[in-house]
């Protein structure tokens, strides 16, 4: 479960297809918000729509087209949205300043933080929003890309700026990671004790001439930090060395 | 064309797909890839390669499809690269610390400035990838994601870590962009006295009686920045304002 502060935020957001012509993308699009906990779905006229391509490629994520809106009027959508950022790729003339989505994305999540709403508007795959549609915008949002090929595929466009959206509540990997115990300060200085003493007894280091080697050594297991089990197995391998050296 | 600068940090990094099963997904990663600037894909025992699926995907990015390089083991996927990172949405035992991809993309781009290449390795579809592919990489990044749902399709996948790595080379939008002529400070000033003038004459502002009218208007044209041009539209409703008003 997304946590609730997490997902009031985000259920704030609705994205907002004007004309989609690929009702596949529907289906990509409804997953992309899904893995970035957004959940409402706005289709302004789309050619098709419901359908089983949608269906099929929205693959767990179906539960957003149950739930999608469909309107007619593109207005009909934004009702009630305080910030309505249109996505455009290309260059356009007399439009409110531009701004990436890194720029974006922490002012977006401030509104929604105060109960405001916030509609992302996308356009039909081929030409992208018209200008008119751009016009009713209050903010233009464009993804840096490479400027010969700046076309995203509409879901990929989707799945980019939401993750924005989330970067900017969310970050939270912690449940995909496992605790480790860490070694202390003086659990590591004992292995370096015996590491230091094993290379003397094996001949690698010259105690009379030991050059700059422990405190590279140092350097390479200090590194990461060392945890208590990693200490205990270097420390288990130095004593073999020693005792198989006898 | 994208700077050469950017173009030859972002070469240095080559998309590693590893059982790819549908050739669709192929087509839709190369055209993620290409939207960020990127161009080397690698397929590790693709299912079906080349296929008119893959290139139907590609939309304008078959060129990747035709310069990727197709191996049959992993390891000669990632000869001569420095950083090797694997992309996993599961928690696993015992690897290396886990990023998301927002703080490994600067360290990724800082490695390519040095010379040094870059694989980054996306697993099959169904489970991603295998634990033994995951201990061959030196790092593993994954995307904050809903915890429910947080699968993203392997081309949307692509586009994200793509995009942060973008990010931290090259945001500029700058080509999408206008130049306006902004309005000096007197200019402004200048609108402000209009302003004060034409409210006073229609009986709006009463001059005893100011309230916080004027600071309220210099707070709402404020706030972006007033062009010249607009600065002469002002004023020009402001004269026929006035002079409706005889």
């Amino acid at each position: 479960m997304d946590k609730p502060a997490t997902s009031n935020i985000l259920s704030r957001i609705r994205v907002v297809l004007s004309h989609p012509s690929h009702p596949g993308n529907i289906g990509s699009v409804a997953r992309a918000m899904k893995t970035m906990g957004l959940s409402r779905l706005v289709l302004v006229n789309p050619r098709s729509f419901p359908s089983p391509d949608a269906l099929a490629l929205a693959s767990g994520a179906t539960d957003l087209l149950d739930a999608a809106q469909v309107v007619s009027e593109l207005d009909d959508a934004l009702i009630g949205c305080t910030q309505v950022v249109a996505l455009s790729a290309r260059r356009r003339e007399l439009t409110v300043p531009m701004h990436n989505p890194r720029e974006l994305a922490p002012l977006l999540i401030e509104r929604c933080q105060h109960g405001e709403e916030v509609a992302l508007l996308f356009g039909t795959e081929m030409s992208g929003l018209s200008n008119d549609e751009v016009r009713r915008c209050n903010r233009v949002v464009s993804i840096p890309a490479n400027p010969d090929y700046s076309s995203l595929n509409l879901a990929q466009a989707v799945q980019v700026i939401a993750y924005e959206l989330r970067m900017a509540v969310d970050t939270d990997l912690s449940h995909l990671q496992e605790y480790h115990e860490l070694a202390t300060h003086d659990d590591v200085e004992r292995l370096y004790v015996d590491l230091e003493n094993t290379l003397v007894q094996i001949g690698f280091l010259d105690p009379d001439n030991p050059k700059r080697l422990m405190p590279r050594l140092r350097r390479l297991l200090g590194r990461g930090q060392l945890e208590k089990v990693e200490v205990d197995i270097l420390r288990g391998i130095l004593r073999a060395t020693r005792e198989g050296r006898r």
